[in-house]
């Protein structure tokens, strides 16, 4: 997934003017992507920082026309759902730095894309049975500064790449590509609510989703608010199973966040409510609005869950 | 169109991989390629599959996005759609060998694709005056098993290729492949029917179709079924013709499923009645649901018919 | 965007054949592009047209499948939306010769297209601060004949290009490719509308937007009112803004074509009632039915005006 993710960053870089993208030379020699801290980045930007994201076995784009009565929609398709969304696109990877490490400000990113693959360091790989090998590593961090010294040394360490093959997207979930990248994870977020769940992950084969694309917020909260509630009330997931018909119903059944007590309330609310803790909000929450799960044994395709448009409308829109 | 199909062939062969195929030599050294008997197979090879089955000429895509409570839906386009569905796409090469020749089971498949207008056996080819020059044949077999040596034979014969210039790609209807690129005929059956009614087919100057794309079933009837059902009930085709007003707006009369007093009722069951015999059901129901036929010099447009969402819900999802 | 614009003629040149579109040398050496005058032309055409007239910065597409009870729409992007709509985009370079210099009839174009801004003729350039440079220069025309001799000594002066490296492109309204290429300026509408009420364009980052096609008509005027109303009752622009959240807003309220007292009535009609004199009709109708302004900042989205597709189904589609 490195090769796949490494030769889309080549793409992206290429194409570094036209998407907004600034390049520098980072900590010890490795490569920095600013998608939208000094950047202006773009909503392109994002979609190719998605498929990054995803390792190369993924598609991010745009739904062409207005959906909905909201103006801008991204879609998501997996093949190999399993290994891009969670072997790759799911921030796991837990990369923090004290002030005494960084002779400043505590540093802390939950750290997505291939290179997670390559260092293995969460428990998650061992249940996937999956070790990437490459020669050089690419990670994506949704913060709002450059990491510090300690954090590349680490990574260079983990990843088993020389720093000058490491390369870091940085996108603040603030700026247009940020945003973008965060709502491409529609699909991992049903992913990862299956793995919770206790679905068998291998009898996912193949998935494709959407979910409108709010505005970014020059405001941290705000924009974080925005980026969960497209995907709790507009995230639509369809996924291709094997296994048990029962079981294929079972997930189509407890997987949209309509079940969760929770549901109904906007992230930011409730963010608010839990003192800003995440971990306080409820689990079953972070999922997709409105799912189906074809079964492809049986044929048969289980609906549940729904759109929650008037809810986005009212948080995102204005009348003029 | 051989050789738009043998480019895309290649592309197919390239990714076959990605793409869940297995490329194996058949018969006298022909090139099979499994798209869903042992090999997995996926939705983006049928989606490719179909493309290669109009000889280059035509596109085939999803759809993004959800549309009308359907999670998945395909669409296709073709500015030479007489050439690309009647002339390559259409399942019209009758090939069939007895228990004798096969030395087993008795063989009976219906060929589309390019080759078709290369061997030029239907009599269709001679009312289009079109015949293929090309030194490579492909050709597609819904079919669940690989064809027998005899087959094998007959196409190189017909075809007037060396063995090894043909290609042959296997896509049970019973597979993701199977079922995408069946769907992607949405286009070719209105071609079909405005054929059947007459129509001049040289008027008909470009055409766009989309249909929803249903799950496969592991059982092949109800996977049939539910191909047929999508073009009679979901599918909505675009025509821009020349030629009269007064035939345009006829074609559009005539055209959609609902003239058909088998309308309504699922494929499956029509079938059951007709006892397993497809030419006992009504012709007219083998056209797409809703039509426009757009005359390029009045500029007006006719519509007729409409989706039947209702019947494919209710045929093809449960609530979980 | 010279640059950019001939990288996508040489596409067009290379694919003429597939576009229906014929080559020929013009007066003093100058390649003229015929898209709808001898040669049929097709939508594919008009949608690489759209993207040439954007001068390489946007792109143009087709949105798959029917929406809102009609069967074909097209979408616009830039992620820099001034310099390609209004820039380039704009048909905004009075092309005039009287009979005395044609030696027949008078002619009168409208010319768009990058080498508008290789010439900067119009005021609009000294407010835009921008000049392109480069060797070749393309620009479209929507005419229904050839332009004169006097008017290619004119382009070839004022773009400062030798003939051989001019490239025409000839876009009647009443062709699919001429059709086409106009409905695509429906980004274009909302940047000059956006321009006429004073607001800063540079505040504008980014801008999409989608509007249904009609189909064309052999009738100019009825081909001509048609690209009109597929903008002003159906066009949808999503606008990405700086500045301040009550510019942004105001942008929102005064922009779609429902601010005008013509609204709600074809374009045919008005234009027959101004005495067929474009410059009576009311300015602020030539507008997107629709828009959402998103402040960037803020994260705030405004939204105002709405589709008219009753009236559209009723100007353009008939019940066969």
């Amino acid at each position: 997934m490195n090769a796949g993710g490494n030769a889309l960053t080549l793409r992206l870089l290429h194409q570094c003017d036209e998407l907004g993208l600034q390049v520098s030379s980072g900590p010890s020699g490795c490569t920095i992507i600013d998608a939208g801290l000094q950047a202006p980045g773009s909503v392109a930007a994002g979609l190719l920082i998605g498929e990054i994201c995803m390792g190369g076995l993924g598609s991010v784009g745009l739904v062409p026309g207005a959906q909905h009565g909201w103006p801008a929609w991204l879609e998501v398709h997996s093949a190999q759902p399993v290994l891009a969304c969670l072997g790759s696109q799911y921030a796991g990877w837990s990369l923090a730095a004290t002030k005494e490490e960084t002779g400043g400000r505590r540093f802390f990113a939950l750290g997505s894309g291939p290179a997670r693959a390559l260092a293995g360091k969460e428990d998650l790989f061992r249940e996937l049975a999956y070790r990437d090998r490459a020669d050089a590593a690419v990670l994506v961090l949704e913060v709002d500064r450059l990491p510090p010294q300690v954090i590349i040394d680490k990574l260079v360490r983990d990843c088993g790449v020389p720093p000058e093959q490491l390369t870091l997207i940085i996108t603040p979930t603030t700026s247009r590509a940020g945003t973008t990248q965060v709502v491409a994870r529609v699909l991992e977020v049903a992913m990862h609510r299956a793995h919770a769940l206790g679905h068998t992950l291998a009898d996912i084969v193949e998935g494709s989703a959407c979910a409108p694309l709010p505005a970014p917020s020059a405001d941290g909260l705000v924009a974080m608010g925005r980026t969960n509630d497209a995907i709790l009330y507009g995230g639509q997931v369809h996924l291709m199973v094997r296994g048990s018909e029962a079981a294929a119903q079972q997930l189509a059944r407890d997987l949209p966040s309509g079940n969760s007590p929770a549901h109904g309330r906007s992230f930011a609310e409730l963010f608010a409510e839990a003192g800003h803790d995440f971990y306080k909000i409820d689990p079953g929450l972070f999922a997709p609005a409105e799912v189906w799960v074809s079964h492809l044994d049986s044929g048969r395709t289980w609906h549940a869950g729904g759109l929650q448009m008037d809810l986005l409308h009212r948080l995102w829109m204005e009348a003029a």
